[in-house]
C-alpha cells in the first residue's frame, strides 16, 4: 500500500491526462524474439503449420498454444460509460484500454479492448459469439440497463467460457465486501441489517442479488419513481421481478420512506441524498455513496449520521473500488479452468476481500485499498477452489 | 542481416516450436505504470472520463487518445491456412498471433489476432464492420478464395480505413518486387515478359492483377484444370473476369502448353512442375516457385534451365516473404493516414523494395532479405506519398 495524500490526487492536471493517453494506453507485444530467418521459421512458417495442425487434431490444445485461453475481452458498445452515459463505441475505447490495462497490472491477465459499434442485442451476442475462439474470457462493460442483463445471459448461455458484466457483478462484489466489514465493524451479522440500494440499473439490481444471495433479507431498491413494489405497473421484466423477491412490506413513496428506520444504504444511482432522509436512517447506520465524482452525500456530512461511510473515490477512506474484484475473479477462473463464474463465486470472493482486513478493521478501514497487492491471490484463490462445479 | 545458414534452419527441432507456443506469443501491456491511486485516477477513473467525453465531443481525438488508429486487427476464418486448408478459426490462432507479432516487430504496429467462428461472408463483413471503432486497419488472413475478394471488397467500401487481404496482395507486391529485380539482372525490362501464373486461388488472382497494373501485359493464369481462357465455362466470376484480361491467344491445355516460349513461371498452386514443361521456357528464364514448404520445383533442377530462382522459404536464396510488405505498406498507410491501400501503392511499394538491391543485384538476390531492416521504412516512405489521393 502506498502513502498517498488526496493532495497527490488533487494536483492532477487535466494536461496530465491527456498526456497519459496520447496513442492510447495499451501495447502488444511479441513474447519471443524476432530476430532472425530462424525465429521467424519457428514463430512463423513454416514452424507455426505444426502447431496450428495440432490444434486441427486436438482442440484442446487451442488453450494451452495460444494466447486466447489466457485473454480477457473487455467488451462495450458504449451505451453507459461511467457517468457519461451513451457516449458511443469510439469514446469508451479509453476506458476500455484503462480496464485492459488494470486487467494486466492488476490480474496478470492479457486483454484486449473490443467496442462495437452497435447496440441491438441480438447483434452484440452473434458478434461475442463468432469471436469465441480469439479469448478466453469476456468483461462486459459500460453496457446500458435492461440490454446488459440480456446480454449477459445468453452470453453466459451461448459461450463455454467466464463472462461477467462487471459493473454488475464487480460492484456487487465489492459492496458486499464492504458491508461484511462494516457489519463487523459494528459488531453485527449481515442478515439482520435491513439495507436500501438507491439505483435499479445494472448495479444496483446486481448488488441488490448478491446481498439476498449472501443472506441479508430486508431490502428495498428504489429507482428514479421511487421504491419498488409489487403494486407498481410501470416495472420492465428484470425490476417486476425484484419487486417479487424484495420490499416485503411493499413500502411506497421515495428515499425518506425507504430509509425510516433502515440500517444501510448504497447509492448507485448518482442523484443526491437529502440530508433529512438519511437522518431517519437507524443508529450505526452504514452508507455507502458510490456515485463518481460526486457522491450522493459528502463523507463529512453523512459522517453527522453514520457508524461506517464508503465512496467511490479514491481520495476519501473505504473506496468501493471494482478492481478489488475484477482481476482476482477472471484470474481465479481462467487459472482454475472455470466455464462460468457462479453466485457461490462471487459470494466466496467477496468474503476473501473482507477477510483481508483483519486485526486493521476500523471505521474508516472497512475493506483493503484498491491497490494491497494481497487482494488478486485471495480472490483468485477463493474463485479457484469452486471451479469444479462449473465444469 | 544475420548470418545464417541453411543448417541454422533445419536444426529447429518440434520441441523448440512447441515450446515457443506454450501459453501464446502475444501479449498486452500498459503503457504507463499502474502502481498508485494516482496512477488509476489518471489511467482509470476519474480521469479517464475527461478523454472520453472529449472523443465524443470532438471524434477526430479518437486517432489520437487511444491504440486503436495504430492498431491492424489480423482476422481470419481459418479456411485457407498456410498450405493446410480449412483447419477453423481455432486452429488458425498461432498463425494470426505470429502475423500480429510480425507487424509489431517488423511494422512498429500494435496487432491483434481476431479469428471468426463463421465462414459466412455476410457474417464476417457485418462483423469486422461492427468491430470498427477497435482498431484503424484490417489485414485479413488466410481465407479461402473465392470468399476473400468479396470479403475484401465489401470490406473497403464500408470502412474508412487502410483494408488488405495480405494472401492476395502481399505476396503480389512482393512477387512484382522480385520480377522488377529479376527482369533487372536479365537486363529486359517487365513489359517485355510473359508470364505465366500457375494457380488461380487468392494470390494468382492478386499477383495477375499487380502484375497488368505494373505494366506486364502477357500473362496466362492456370487453375487446377488448366490455362484460363474464354471458351471456359466452367470458371467462377472472379475467374472468368480474369480470362477477359488474361491469355489474349487462348492458349488451352495445362502448364506444358502455357510454359511454351514464356519468361517467368510464378507458382502459387502446390501443384508440382514437370521438369518437361519447364524445359520448354525461353531462354533466360525466371522461375518462382512460391509453395510451402515444398517448392513446385526445387531450385537445383530449375536452375538447369532458368537465369533467376526464386521460392518462398528462408533456406534457399531470393525468398518471396511476404514480410518484405505488409509491415511497411500498413505503416506507411496509418502513418499517412491514408484511407484505402491502392493499387499505385501496392506498385510503388514492390519497387521500393526492388530498388534496396542496388548494386547487389544477382542472381541469387535479385529481393532484400526479409530480415533487412531498411524495407519498412522505404515501402512505408513510397505508400504514404500517395495517400492524399486516398483522403
Amino acid at each position: 500500500m502506498s502513502i498517498e495524500t488526496s493532495s497527490d490526487l488533487t494536483t492532477i492536471t487535466d494536461e496530465e491526462i491527456f498526456n497519459a493517453h496520447l496513442g492510447g494506453k495499451l501495447t502488444v507485444a511479441s513474447k519471443m524474439p524476432l530476430n532472425s530467418k530462424r525465429d521467424l521459421s519457428i514463430a512463423y512458417t513454416p514452424g507455426v503449420a505444426k502447431v496450428s495442425q495440432a490444434i486441427a487434431d486436438d482442440p484442446a490444445m487451442h488453450a494451452t498454444h495460444t494466447w486466447a485461453s489466457r485473454l480477457v475481452a473487455v467488451i462495450s458498445d458504449g451505451t453507459a460509460v461511467l457517468g457519461l452515459g451513451d457516449i458511443g463505441a469510439a469514446a469508451s475505447l479509453p476506458v476500455m484500454e484503462g480496464k485492459s490495462a488494470l486487467f494486466k497490472e492488476f490480474g496478470g491477465l492479457d486483454s484486449i479492448p473490443l467496442v462495437l459499434n452497435t447496440t441491438d442485442v441480438d447483434e452484440i451476442v452473434e458478434t461475442v459469439i463468432r469471436l469465441r475462439p480469439s479469448f478466453g474470457a469476456v468483461n462486459l462493460e459500460d453496457i446500458s440497463a435492461p440490454r446488459c442483463f440480456e446480454i449477459e445471459k445468453r452470453l453466459i448461455e451461448a459461450l463455454d467460457c467466464p463472462v461477467m458484466h462487471d459493473d454488475q457483478h464487480g460492484t456487487a462484489v465489492v459492496v458486499l465486501a464492504a458491508l461484511i466489514g462494516a457489519a463487523r465493524h459494528t459488531k453485527r451479522e449481515i442478515s439482520s441489517l435491513k439495507v436500501v440500494i438507491s439505483g435499479a440499473g445494472s448495479a444496483g439490481v446486481a448488488v441488490t442479488n448478491l446481498l439476498l444471495q449472501a443472506g441479508v433479507d430486508d431490502v428495498i431498491v428504489l429507482d428514479s419513481r421511487g421504491t419498488i413494489h409489487r403494486e407498481r405497473n410501470d416495472l420492465n421484466a428484470v425490476k417486476a421481478e425484484l419487486a417479487g423477491r424484495t420490499n416485503r412490506e411493499d413500502v411506497m413513496g421515495g428515499l425518506a420512506e425507504a430509509l425510516e428506520g433502515a440500517d444501510v444504504v448504497v447509492g448507485l444511482s448518482s442523484s443526491q441524498f437529502d440530508e433529512a432522509a438519511i437522518a431517519k436512517m437507524n443508529k450505526n447506520a452504514i452508507i455507502f455513496a458510490l456515485s463518481n465524482p460526486t457522491p450522493e452525500i459528502m463523507p463529512d456530512v453523512a459522517k453527522k449520521y453514520a457508524a461506517v461511510v464508503a465512496t467511490g473515490r479514491s481520495d476519501f477512506p473505504n473506496q468501493i473500488n471494482n478492481v478489488l474484484a475484477f482481476p482476482g475473479i477472471f484470474r481465479g477462473a481462467l487459472d482454475s479452468g472455470a466455464k462460468k463464474i457462479t453466485e457461490a463465486m462471487k459470494v466466496a470472493a467477496a468474503h476473501a476481500i473482507a477477510d483481508l482486513v483483519g486485526d486493521d478493521l476500523a471505521a474508516d478501514y472497512i475493506i483493503p485499498s484498491a491497490i494491497d497487492d494481497r487482494v488478486m491471490p485471495a480472490v483468485a484463490a477463493a474463485v479457484g477452489s469452486l471451479a469444479e462445479e462449473t465444469k
